[in-house]
């Protein structure tokens, strides 16, 4: 391939994290990775096709720089996949006037729409991705349940995706093929997202999954959101709303997070940003976390930004276990329940 | 490295496939991963050392697009091997007036010798890639034997491979070393392909692996081809004779596929295709399919391909589980047996 | 990333090894991935932020050219880790007056102080590398010991690495965080470096590695060595002592290898080298191996090998089993024991 038709991309990202207490005992100290944005590396490209018609295609790997490894996918089901290399993206489109149509392993439009508007922007670390990611994720939401085309409500295997901007406004919308014989319904997977981008910026979604065997649907998850910009500071609120439920059709759990924050720019390299997050199961009234974080990013270059921040989670008795990843900010829930935990975490983020 | 000396390439490949019966039930849907060619991305270089040599090196890594995963492999055996990365070329050689000499994990030489008389090319779906390869697959080639360096009969391990070009003839030999301990004979694999490109094509090629314990030749592979073309027509023909042995030297199949079709380059961004393949295994007589399929290709630009396929599977009742795969023209054998099902695949494919 | 953010680089090397004798019995011929380098692909780059600061990363993956797998680590320990995708380096870092900080999955200090000073610079294959490695490999090092951060003494996971050059010094310290709740001494490893570079080349490195639970130090290595030019020829002189300790702190082996050698620089385009090792278990005083090896490398270009090399193994009884690694110049450890044993390995090293 000549140098135009591809581009090698990622980002490397590391730092220290320290946390004064551990769901384990006392403090703990790491180096960790992706404290600001997952660390990947990827291939890209895009193919002009004349009259406004373009092709183009995504690989988008994830890897953790204190390991070297693979990231943990949340993949699961029947059947079973082979080592995931491209966790993020393997897919190909076709784009043009009518808007852009992709096929294969992809980001859904849900996630997509709310990175205006949640208020640390899905950061790695200390924002409601990590709420997002688990109330999504099999077989944590309810017991017995599967559906083998969803990776923690992010990444969509064997889907097809529709992407069209009109105006300020932008909608996506994302199909899962459920792959069943006999049935299109079971273990299909409907997505959509909708932002508006004026002054202010709004931002909607919504997304069913369906049991593989009963074609219940296991994982019922809607998003709004606003930013409000006011001279250099912008005003955030997201408001998430995860229900999981068994094969069955019962109900396992039905977590509200609400994240408000304001970001501050207040130097041309720098933006601080204080956020606060209240994440509540209403089926399991003490798993319920309370989070404020403040952070400043450092930009040095428009690659590279060192990055200092800091969570301090109050935690109520039932977030503990698997559970407590279903109301948490922390990437791996691994703060102590019933107790108040404080996260520092500095590092370095570099993109090429 | 400089840009002269390593080159990015890559196929990205995705579109839906619906069949009329499935081996499980009914009606399958799904979206599919490489319809015509498989997903890969890969690095390639050459480097001129003066006087008509060349050393050059290839890794090729094999994906599925529609779920990110590394695409398995028919490897097996003692030993066994980390996540294979680069399944399908892993390898440095060297060429001159002599010939090209090639280290490592590769292709070998039959299956690319008849890439010009299949039919359909040997593409990914509804061609005899697949009886090709399920013939030339540990276990499935026969009870208890073994062949640690053998992937499909398409890829080898351990291999050093000669190739040369005679005028019209090019001619290839691939050895895989055994690597038995006190022994040259046993895991070894020889196989040789031969091509004639006049205005005419022919094809041969032959392949035996020997059983890692036994010594016996477990897999025998033979194929024969040809291609006449005709204005904006090509004829073409190929057969195909696999016998799998188990390890102790009794016989297991003896499949014979045949397949004829014809190309017809339409337009010159068009070329549709019909073929007829009738597989048959002597020793399980019921195991038997005859296939046709129907296809057009439609060449947006030299990198980029629209395709829609159809394929009619005629399965005799012999044609179930893991027997089916030795006389499919299927990606997976999933078709019904003692059935008639249809299968129609239209899908995109990129090229970096 | 445009073309001045991002290289693309690697090692592919291929060969054909055969030995007179192996563990399991007679003669053994392979075809050899990894002869003289380790076969690796990787990606790095570096960004220039102004007043003498860098940003830098480094991806860096190794496979095997015989089978195209990734190649095996020696990770282990709590929590495992998914597919080590990159094993020799997954890192980000700065550099700048003060010198280079790196962050992340990496090479430490110890290694790369000697290799002026091994007589064979660590070549993959008949070198003490592998005395190296497997003096610090878990579990081999000690009964029930782990240290989670440690892959043969040669990559650290989860480490902080500080470099510096003071004029003809160079000077590198490592240092992993155990991750340990409330321990910090638990799981880490303190890693140094320091080589000398005038006219005379000379090495001083030491490690050691505490085990996750005991916090012993399940791993002390110590290293010593010198290099002096001489016209066309260079001598060297390398000693390692590789004391393994279980979890409880008693001594599970202690290690002496001793290398001498020359380098004969006897043509623009060729250097032979001479070298012999004697490495020996003081805790198992039959685990002794006597080694010489000899060795010529042709330079058809900066970026082509050609490399024969033959050694010759005189092993004591008990160098035998996993024992026999830690004595072994040999990447397996697969000579016979007591017994005498000749290797052959001719092959070709491509840069990219």
């Amino acid at each position: 391939a000549d140098a135009s038709s591809v581009q090698i991309f990622g980002i490397i990202d590391a730092g220290v994290l320290t946390q004064s207490k551990s769901a384990a005992g006392g403090r703990l100290t790491r180096l960790e990775t992706s404290g600001l944005r997952q660390s990947v590396w990827g291939l890209k490209g895009t193919e002009d096709l004349g009259g406004g018609l373009k092709a183009f295609f995504n690989l988008e790997s994830h890897f953790d720089t204190d390991t070297g490894g693979l990231h943990g996918t949340g993949d699961n089901g029947t059947p079973a996949v082979g080592t995931v290399l491209f966790r993020r993206q393997a897919n190909v489109g076709l784009s043009g006037d009518w808007g852009t149509l992709i096929l294969g392993r992809q980001y859904g439009p849900a996630l997509l729409a709310h990175i205006g508007t949640e208020p640390r922007a899905f950061k790695e670390q200390f924002s409601n991705l990590y709420a997002w990611a688990y109330n999504q994720l099999e077989p944590i939401a309810g017991a017995g349940s599967v559906n083998s085309n969803n990776d923690v409500g992010i990444f969509f295997k064997n889907s097809i995706h529709y992407r069209n901007t009109f105006g300020p406004v932008t909608a996506g919308v994302l199909y899962s093929l459920g792959e069943q014989a006999g049935s299109t319904s079971n273990n299909s997977i409907l997505a959509v997202g909708l932002s508006y981008s004026g002054p202010v910026t709004l931002s909607f979604s919504h997304e069913f999954m369906k049991d593989q065997i009963t074609g219940e649907k296991v994982v019922k998850h809607t998003g709004v959101g606003a930013a409000v910009p006011f001279g250099d500071f912008t005003f955030k609120a997201n408001f998430l709303r995860g229900e999981n439920n068994n094969a069955d059709g019962t109900t396992s759990s039905k977590v509200n997070g609400l994240g408000v924050g304001v970001d501050w720019k207040w130097h041309p390299m720098n933006n601080a940003t204080v956020a606060y997050y209240d994440n509540k199961d209403k089926e399991n009234k003490s798993n319920h976390t309370k989070n404020l974080v403040l952070s400043n990013d450092y930009f040095i270059s428009k690659r590279t930004t060192i990055y200092a921040q800091a969570a301090f989670v109050d935690a109520d008795a039932g977030a503990t276990g698997a559970a407590a990843l279903k109301t948490s900010i922390v990437a791996d829930g691994s703060f102590k329940p019933d107790a108040k935990t404080t996260f520092i975490n500095v590092g370095i983020n570099h993109n090429f």
